[in-house]
């Protein structure tokens, strides 16, 4: 019997508090490995059809061209950008983490003359900059801001900017990788034009696909490009004719991860959506008095904290990579380290989708109370998870009362 | 309870006998469901690294740059034309078919000037005209040629056109997203600099991922580019940092895709690339041999058909996507029909991966009949289902002997 060079993959059982893959539920592991039937079939054009229109309840519209797109959440950032731009254009960009830049570097890649705003990375681009950036340009065709930037754990206020990027005849794209499915994002509500997510943090699925919805107007601007899209597997004008009436053959769905996202949307849209975001809301508010009580000091600016990811200081004389790799070691818990300047600075701790809950904060808080042990940092024993207990408590009492 | 839109995924078992997906064997779902880890988690990277190791076993190469692309079939096409051509560079490719008209699509898309050798569909491109097109240019960067057309059902020989690449001085890209793992590919025996394929045909995964090598040379020539290639998601440079040593991040690789494609990896390497090449060629052997008692016609030219994937002309008066639904609905069997100027007029039948094997072939041929009798088409019964039996004894009288 010849070797194959490996053995079965045995991956260990995580507790997923990064920034992303998230925990994936029982019932989306399930339909994971439902029967794999042909991408043309037409069982498979119906479970297509749902998917499209789970995904327009989860964004909150009523856009037609709403799909995964094939590829992970870059790739649904990337065909965001280069559908909307083309050589000649010129964008403007916030700029407050490592996604925004992330976005310049695609719409430049696009042909686009890219205006950046920028601001600390933990802090919200402020309208005024970007109103400003806006009228210094004789004809704007985009303004892109990140909803929830996964470096910093910032959320970004999105209704003012829309309205300007209209008031200065832009398009506007948020990009709601890490918010979707975890705090709001109605995309027809805030006028939202472009609007992409994945699917491994809030929504609650493997990571592998990227929802994405363009609004009327957006299409109407793609109809009348003078250049080709630059990546023709993003080129949605060819994406849209597979996914719509006419089913024209693009590229083979990935059936299994399209299955997977559909119950994952369904799960979602079952909990309901005001109620996902209240949870989020609830255990990101509990996880961060915990933090505090242990006297650590949260990264981004409180008035602005995404609910599904925390940035807290690593503090002084504390070695990053050692406590977590003392949280994946000894607990079997991911955290994220910091990226870009905030490397070795901050960690990320995801509360996303199903990762979500009440046992996590606990066993987190714990967790990390031993892991700074070792690094000599004495706390009061217990603290954080106390805290954390405390709030729940109290939420509880409030919702009963 | 709120109401999501629709019910779980519930799609029915199908034998897929198309031009992919194929089915996927229960050791493959089985490695789908392993837990999800984080995509930094050494484990994961453990199980990257062997995926890589895994893939060069597959394409007989030892390319260092050598992984799967997060993105189907299509995705891989696109890296390693956006990877290897920018703008200035001309690009002769060679068109026989579907597959080859969409590189010409990606290279110019990529900026190159294209020259295209054109063949019959059902034919394969001939040596002289590549040489003839090769000599006109001043300086050809890339000779594209598809080893085995999807729509046509042609193996192209490789060896004489990858010398002929060189000897001009050009690098030389076979598409293998329907032949790897069901006829040989020697990536370095051979000559090729890039080769890519896809997850859901002879290597037997669900449809998702594009297993992608590259060369030396044409790594030298990417480090060489002017400009950066025109995808960020495709763009190897970067992508190689993240399977590299470094790890830097780029994307979130499709977690449970991966695990999927790792052991559908490890199946093909554990039944022996030369068993599993022998494998396909038998059963399509068996499988023509009964079309053709049928009084059917195979379209590709009899010296160069790809073992995985049949074409057969829809004879006269019979209504092909009426065959086609009968297969469906009554046998739950899926077959293709032709595309482009094939369209009604030939059935793509795979037998790629797992679902090649002998009990399909018989399946096939014994439903194929009762749908061409509802058509009025008269033939002698069980004729088709006899002679790949009679083909099936003959062989296993030969290996016995």
């Amino acid at each position: 019997m010849p070797q194959p060079p490996y053995a079965p993959v045995n991956p260990p059982v995580r507790t997923l508090l990064g920034p992303g893959p998230s925990s994936v539920p029982p019932e989306v592991m399930a339909a994971l490995t439902a029967p794999v039937v042909g991408h043309l079939d037409p069982e498979f054009l119906k479970i297509m059809d749902q998917v499209m229109e789970g995904l327009r309840a989860v964004f909150q519209t009523k856009n037609r061209l709403t799909l995964p797109v094939s590829g992970t959440g870059s790739a649904g950032m990337e065909a965001g950008i280069c559908n909307a731009l083309e050589q000649g254009d010129v964008a403007v960009i916030g700029v407050n983490g490592y996604f925004g830049g992330r976005m310049v570097e695609m719409a430049q890649r696009s042909g686009a003359t890219v205006v950046t705003v920028e601001a600390e990375w933990g802090r919200v681009i402020p309208m005024d900059a970007i109103e400003s950036a806006l009228k210094k340009q004789r004809k704007v065709k985009l303004l892109a801001l990140v909803h929830a930037e996964t470096s910093t754990g910032i959320l970004q206020p999105i209704v003012e900017a829309a309205k300007l990027a209209h008031h200065y005849d832009a398009l506007f794209l948020a990009d709601t990788v890490t918010s979707l499915g975890g705090a709001e994002v109605a995309v027809d509500g805030w006028g939202v034009d472009i609007c992409y997510s994945g699917t491994q943090k809030c929504i609650g699925a493997p990571p592998g696909l990227a929802p994405i919805t363009f609004g009327e107007t957006a299409v109407e601007a793609m109809r009348k490009r003078t250049h080709k899209a630059n990546s023709w597997y993003l080129d949605m004008s060819l994406v849209e004719q597979y996914w719509g009436a006419g089913r024209v053959y693009h590229h083979t769905a990935p059936i299994s991860m399209t299955y997977a996202l559909h119950e994952a949307v369904r799960l979602a849209l079952e909990e309901g959506l005001p109620a996902r975001w209240a949870r989020h809301r609830l255990h990101a508010a509990a996880l961060q008095a915990g933090l505090e009580a242990m006297g650590l000091t949260l990264h981004a600016d409180a008035a602005h904290r995404a609910p599904m990811l925390t940035t807290v200081r690593v503090p002084d004389g504390v070695d990053d990579a050692a406590v977590r790799k003392a949280l994946l070691t000894n607990d079997s818990i991911e955290i994220g380290g910091g990226l870009g300047p905030l490397k070795g600075k901050v960690w990320r701790i995801g509360l996303m989708g199903h990762s979500c809950n009440e046992g996590n904060v606990l066993l987190f808080l714990e967790a990390l109370e031993r892991a700074l042990a070792k690094q000599g940092r004495k706390a009061q024993s217990g603290a954080g998870a106390e805290a954390a207990s405390a709030y729940y408590r109290q939420e509880r009492k409030k919702a009963t009362t």
